[in-house]
């Protein structure tokens, strides 16, 4: 069986400290997902991951669907025995990379007809659809399909979207409903745009389903940050307090710590494993670029405060090298140091949480994090 | 001290079992070598090498010379604490990367101006600056500078260049004894091209000359393998017994042995690196290519008598899957099993050594790499 069970409220904000529990273990939240988009989290081995303390990651329901396919996944057993991951995995629904990614995408009543980026065959990724294709992938948490909005859009485009979303929110409990999921979750998404009446309604909407939990979708796809978190807090006053949150999509640490605060319990980004890949480095000082000259003589780790393998064992100076040599290693050893600084991060919010120091954590935080802001998500990790 | 001991000769043929010990440690040979070019063995932690059982690699002078350069090297504290590498390192010369990579190449009697394949600036490597660069890096067994010799080649080309390297190697040896070098090694090389004289007295010039070991160069190069065998005896042929013999870049591991049978003591080539990260995979059946489409529902490790990381953990259908999308993570797991490969191909020989059965090893290697022939080398690995 899927429970939530909430352990502690912070008395200041609306934050709280719960577990998802599983068939296949339990959760602290708040959590952060890292990012696994085609069966791997980019450069690193499973039991890195692991190591970094994660139990949790995210799979991408679109690029499994594409490539290698669902029923080679199902025929492996799944995606957690696919990849070598003993944790649990939620899935996405593809809504959101058909919607960044694919080529000629058609919003119709039925689903979305689109064209793989990858060999431009054709798809109709209806709800039913993905949702067969996410058990298909043993997914543990599982998202129904929603329609993205862009922003800014107008009012009557984010109504007929949002509508069309609840639809399939129904549709999706319909098909769930005739599936073998025990142990399994089911989440329904929340969109609205950035109209403040159209995200409380679509709130109230998928809030009132019989949901495992519930999704705040639509965010960081070029919002500032203020109404993003306006947003939140809309979608969370409409939500009831006993199912989990999930912001989906973001962010900084700082955001990671604003939502929180506002009542979310579940993140995935692929900032720290993307920025890693791009040489931007999150340290307890705030961010490192490591193609900067002035490290190339810098032997000194990455962060002084960080106990990773990477800032145990190599130099900004060596981590240089390897970037400027675009050498294999330096994508495994940067992205293991932000996802360590994630994990970190994570724990310190939980903690923070239960002393009741949330505001001074976010404090600090915006100081490292204020001017940073997340580009907006193109689904592509 | 650096020593070099010969524990056991094999009965039926010119093997030696060795010690080569070292104030690093000791190691015993024949010995395979992974290529580390730029300060990483191409996508593996250290750790993982060293878990498979090498406790020597090769580094690239030439590379690291003009990429962090050998003063922030220093500055590290030594090649090993730079890449936290806690086994031996010899470093080549950078002759053969010159000779493969650089623009604008020319061998002077002092030595041989290039520009840089990164950024066109000149240099001028002579034998000096070519082991100063080596003490710098710190390096454990360091080659003299020598001049690689085009195949086919006129005799007298051949001839001018041998005897250009042989000067290079009295005048390596002058500087050599002047420098603080105490536990560490020095080898000579042998040319000569691929004529029996020529090579024979290449052989014996080097051989008689004070070095701790002797490398055979100027092989790989584009010559059929009996060429290269042939070349291979009458080196060894000339050389002292007790110093050990490097078959520089070389080989399949059927080259491997059959060098070995001809009194070879250390290997280093790219294969089992540059070959994994094109999906080119050793296994007890031979070759496989981990891209064809007869893979994508083969749910069996790479290799169903290997035990490594990658075919404990990971089903060919995945690795496929991973290489077709491009996941990093790939080039780790076929790196790891590939040079699993090759650290169990060299213990088998030094078993099949100590126990006189090193004829059948040659001859099962031959029922599977025969047809298989290294490429050229380029000295990019």
């Amino acid at each position: 069986m899927f429970r939530f069970r909430i352990i502690k409220r912070d008395a200041k904000s609306l934050a709280r400290f719960g577990l998802l529990i599983t068939p296949r273990g339990a959760v602290e939240t708040p959590v952060f997902m890292p990012v696994g988009t085609q069966g791997t989290v980019k450069a690193m081995l499973p039991e890195m991951v692991s190591g970094l303390g994660y139990k949790i990651i995210l799979g991408n329901t679109y690029h499994l669907l594409l490539r290698p396919g669902p029923e080679i996944i199902e025929k492996a057993g799944g995606l957690h025995a696919f990849m070598n991951w003993r944790g649990l995995i939620l899935t996405d629904s593809g809504g959101f990379q058909v919607y960044s990614l694919a080529k000629l995408r058609k919003i119709l009543e039925d689903g979305i007809l689109f064209q793989s980026h990858i060999d431009g065959n054709q798809y109709l990724l209806t709800p039913e659809l993905s949702l067969e294709v996410q058990l298909r992938l043993c997914s543990d948490i599982l998202m129904v399909l929603d329609t993205c909005i862009p922003y800014p859009s107008d009012r009557e485009e984010v109504k007929a979207l949002t509508q069309l979303t609840h639809r399939w929110a129904e549709r999706s409990l319909e098909f769930w409903q005739c599936q073998k999921t025990e142990g399994r979750a089911i989440f329904g998404i929340i969109q609205g745009g950035m109209w403040e009446d159209l995200r409380g309604e679509s709130a109230k909407s998928i809030g009132s389903l019989p949901f495992d939990g519930v999704a705040i979708g639509g965010l960081s796809v070029g919002e500032p940050c203020e109404i993003r978190n306006r947003m939140v807090e809309i979608s969370v006053s409409h939500l009831p307090e006993e199912k989990p949150r999930y912001l989906m999509g973001i962010g900084t640490p700082l955001d990671i710590v604003d939502a929180v605060m506002r009542g979310v319990d579940l993140f995935d980004c692929v900032l720290p494993t993307r920025n890693a890949r791009r040489g931007t480095i999150f340290t307890s000082q705030g961010l490192l670029s490591i193609k900067q000259a002035a490290l190339k003589e810098d032997f000194s780790p990455l962060d002084p405060y960080c106990s990773c393998y990477t800032c145990r064992n190599y130099t900004r100076a060596y981590l240089r090298h390897l970037f400027m040599s675009k050498e294999l290693l330096v994508y495994t050893l940067l992205t293991l140091h932000n996802l360590s600084y994630y994990g970190k991060i994570i724990k310190t919010i939980r903690n923070s949480l239960t002393k009741g120091t949330l505001q001074e954590l976010r404090d600090h935080l915006a100081t490292l994090y204020s001017k940073y802001n997340q580009e907006e998500e193109d689904g592509s990790e």
